[in-house]
C-alpha cells in the first residue's frame, strides 16, 4: 500500500461509508483498525446539502472520537452510492439518493473539512475493504458482489481495484441477464439488480400475493402489503411457506445466471457476497451457486470459490480508508 | 514488451492462428512486421492429431519462407480456439474442434517443432494483435469483441491482457443475455453468442422460412434451408427484404445488450469489433451502438468509443507472436 504502518506515527485516515439509510464513519489506520466511529440515520429524503451537512457532521464526531491521534489524520475517505468518477470527485446519480445530480461531493467535503478527499463508489470501497482486511485477502482476481435492495460490485483483477475508463466499472447489478424483463431505474431493462436483488424478490411477493396467492407472507406483513419486503418473504421462508419457497428459489436461479456471467467473464479465483440479502445465507446462496455450476465453463467454475464478506458493515468505511491512505501516498 | 526490436538482430517468433476452418502461420517481428507467411485449411473434421500436423506443416512452411532470418527465431505464438488454459498449454474443449478434449497441445507443438511455445486463446490473441499494432493502440482498458459463427472477447485492462485465474477469462460471447433462450453449445442457456452471432441469425432465419415466410433468402439461397447462412441473409438485406431487415434488427439489439453490458461492467474507452459477420458494417453495428447507447450507463457510454478491428485476418497470428516474444522475456 506503500503508506507508513508502522509505530505510534502511523497516518490514520477519516473515513465515511454514506448509504441510503445509514451514515457510519470511522477513523482507521492502514491495518484496518478502527480508533473511533460514528454512526447516524441518512436524511435522504431531504436535499443533497441537507445529506453532505450529516456527513461532515458525522466526520467530526468520529475525528473527536479519536482525540489526540485525530493529528495523525491526513485524508479522508469517502464512499458513496450511485454513479461517481473518482477522478473529478462528482456523484452523477444515485438510486438511493434520488435528489442527486451531478454534485461535486468531494470538493464540497473537502472545503468543509480542510482536508484532501478520496472519492470512491461504495461497492468498490467494501471490495477494497474485503481486499485488504476480509476474506479476499492475498487474492489477485476477485469480485465483489453485494446483493441487498440493488446489486453492487466492485471488481479486483491483478491484485488492483479496476475502476475502468472514468471511473464507473463495475456494475455488474446492470447487467442485463434477461433482455426483455422488467425496466429498471437505470433505464435498461432485465438488469441482474431487476431479477436478483432483494427490491425485485419482495416486488414478485406482492404481485403474487395481489393475484390472490395463498401464503403466510400476509400474515408476517399482518394483511398490509407496503410491510412486504425481502425479510417477510424469508420469515416465511423460514414456517415452510410454499410461496415463499418458490419466490427464494426464483431469486436463487437469478443469482446463479448472474454469478455464471461473472465467472465465464473474469475467471476469478473468488466472489465474496456481501449485502443484507446475502444474511439469508445458504437457503438462498446453496442453490445459487449450483446454478452458476450448471451455467459456467467447467474450467472457469473449478477455478472459483464463493465466500460471505467478512467485515460486513465495516467494509465500506474500512476500503474508503484504504482508498484515502493509499491515494494520499 | 521487452524484447530487442532493434536492428537486424532483433527476434522473430513464428506464431500460428488456428481456426475452424483455416490455419495461418507467420513468421513476425516485434513491431507487427509481418516476414512470411502460410495459410491452409484445417481439416477440422479429422483427428487432433492430424489437426496439429497441419499445425506444425504450415508453421514449418512460414519458417521455411523466411530464409536466413529463420535463425532468429526463438519461440513460437500458438492462437487456439475455444477453452485453454496458457499456463498449462492444454486445450480443454473447442466447439469448432469438437474432437479435441484436454489436448495438450503446447507441449506437443513444442516437442514436434524443437522451440519453446506460447498458448493463447484465439480472440485473445486478436485482442493483443489490435492492441500493439491495431486500432486498440494505446488504449488501457478495452474489450475486443469478434462476432463470427460464435462470440469471442479479449479483455485489456490498464493496459494489459487479463486471462484471469485459470487462464480462460473473457468469454463474453457466454454471458447469459436471456436466461430462457435457447441451449448454447458450452451447456448454458440464452448466451450472446446464441442471440447475437452469425449461426444465431442463419437459426433464425431458416426457422422463419420453415414457417412459410414470404423471403428472398429463399431465393438467395436456391431453395435450399441448408444453404441459409448469415451471408445469404445480408444479401437478402441489400435487396430490401423485410424478413432480412427484421432478422438483421433482431441481432443489432441483442448485441446492444451485450455491448451495454459490457460497456456497465467495463466502463471501457474503446471496444474493438471484428469477425467475419461484422463485415455487415453499419447496417448491422450502427443500431447495435444506439441500442447500446439507450441501455447503458450515460456517463459510461459517454466515455466509451466503438471501433472496427484494424489487422482482421492478421489479428490472431500477429497477436500470438506477441505473445511468444513478451512470455519469451
Amino acid at each position: 500500500m506503500g503508506q507508513r504502518t508502522g509505530g505510534k506515527a502511523a497516518r490514520l485516515a477519516a473515513a465515511v461509508d454514506l448509504g441510503g439509510s445509514k451514515i457510519l464513519s470511522v477513523v482507521a489506520d492502514g491495518h484496518g483498525k478502527i480508533v473511533s466511529r460514528d454512526l447516524r440515520a441518512t436524511p435522504a429524503d431531504k436535499s443533497p446539502q441537507a445529506v453532505i451537512r450529516a456527513v461532515t457532521g458525522s466526520l467530526r464526531a468520529a475525528i473527536a472520537g479519536a482525540g489526540e491521534r485525530a493529528s495523525r489524520i491526513t485524508s479522508i475517505g469517502l464512499g458513496a452510492p450511485g454513479i461517481s468518477n473518482p477522478e473529478t470527485g462528482v456523484v452523477f446519480t444515485s438510486p438511493n439518493l434520488p435528489q442527486w445530480k451531478e454534485v461535486p461531493l468531494r470538493d464540497i467535503v473537502a472545503r468543509e473539512m480542510g482536508m484532501p478527499v478520496w472519492l470512491i463508489n461504495d461497492a468498490n470501497a467494501a471490495a477494497l475493504g474485503e481486499l485488504y482486511f476480509g476474506a479476499a485477502r492475498g487474492t489477485r482476481n476477485f469480485i465483489y458482489v453485494t446483493i441487498s435492495t440493488g446489486i453492487g460490485g466492485g471488481i479486483v483483477t491483478g491484485g488492483r481495484l479496476y475502476t475502468g475508463t472514468s471511473g464507473v466499472a463495475g456494475e455488474v447489478g446492470h447487467m442485463t441477464i434477461a433482455d426483455d424483463g422488467p425496466e429498471c431505474t437505470c433505464g435498461n431493462r432485465g438488469c441482474w439488480e431487476q431479477m436478483a436483488s432483494g427490491t425485485a424478490l419482495a416486488r414478485e411477493a406482492r404481485k403474487r400475493i395481489s393475484e390472490g396467492a395463498d401464503t403466510a407472507i400476509v400474515e408476517i406483513a399482518r394483511g398490509d402489503a407496503t410491510r412486504v419486503t425481502a425479510e417477510t418473504v424469508s420469515q416465511a421462508f423460514d414456517r415452510g411457506d410454499a410461496l415463499a419457497g418458490e419466490l427464494v428459489g426464483r431469486t436463487s436461479y437469478y443469482l446463479g445466471v448472474g454469478f455464471a456471467n461473472l465467472i465465464n467473464i473474469f475467471n476469478p479465483e473468488l466472489i465474496v457476497i456481501g449485502g443484507g440479502l446475502a444474511n439469508m445465507g445458504d437457503k438462498l446462496l446453496a442453490p445459487a451457486y449450483r446454478e452458476a455450476g450448471r451455467r459456467a465453463f467447467k474450467e472457469a467454475f473449478r477455478a472459483v470459490r464463493f465466500a460471505r464478506a467478512q467485515l460486513e458493515a465495516d467494509s465500506g468505511a474500512l476500503g474508503a480508508a484504504v482508498w484515502a491512505l493509499r491515494n494520499a501516498g
